[in-house]
């Protein structure tokens, strides 16, 4: 099991998104999703956020909220545990990724991206607004999602 | 690195709190903490809090809230990466538990209690109520408190 971070730096109704594709054998190849990564031994959760945005963007939050934790399982892949962040300030200039192409895209559009079946559903939660949520989301091995529990309710 | 989950239950001004005397090489003996305990394979947080505070209570919570993480370093132990809860209803009679003795305990009065030294950080954020935090907590070879971190920022 490993520990990870993610996070969508949001300005003026647009999310900071990473489409991968530069990655070899990468779990989520051709999938936008946000930035972040594996925990460093001994990282914090916030320490973790700060360095991968800062290596993946160039980028210092200044202002971020933990929105809630994503418990992945797939007959796939290791299961992680991921820190789902959103940011609202930073400082320093977006600089390239190594690991993918970094678009803002309109939240509204986001939906209509190829994303992990998933995370459709945590936007939904950060749309609403929902308090700090545990979200679980269980992957077959061709990656279709195959049950999703929110704080402890199934949901699909 | 191991993740955790810890629980005070909460009823008329009162923590359920667990005095650790019953097992031997525990990390935590002799010191009253909360109910909890370590992930199972692929469990989310709410799913081993709420199979730990079964196991070792007898009760099922049905209204509980994730107050923040707690990232423990030391000297000594494996770094641990604490979901701590808070309750405030459960169904069940009360029974004993494996680990230590159960009782509940004045709120106001924890503070007097043999605790880890962190915790009482952590306490205090409770009794703020204060948003879902993130709290780091280094600790040498004799379990002394070397570092504390709160949402990035230094406070001991």
């Amino acid at each position: 099991m490993k520990n990870t971070t993610l996070c969508y730096l949001e300005r003026g109704g647009q999310y900071l998104m990473l489409r991968r594709v530069k990655k070899a054998n990468d779990l989520n190849h051709d999938k936008w999703v946000g930035v972040g990564g594996k925990f460093e031994p001994d990282e914090s959760p916030d320490e973790c956020l700060l360095r991968e945005v800062r290596e993946e963007t160039g980028l210092t939050l200044t202002a971020y909220r933990c929105r809630g934790v994503v418990t992945f399982v797939s007959a796939r892949w290791e299961t992680e545990y991921m820190y789902l962040y959103t940011a609202t300030d930073w400082t320093g200039e977006l600089t390239d990724c190594d690991e993918g192409e970094l678009e803002w895209v309109d939240i509204d559009s986001v939906d209509a991206l190829p994303l992990w079946e998933g995370d459709r559903i945590f936007f939904r939660l950060l749309r609403e607004d929902r308090a700090f949520f545990s979200l679980k989301l269980c992957y077959d091995d061709t990656d279709t999602l195959i049950h999703a529990a929110l704080d402890g309710q199934v949901i699909a």
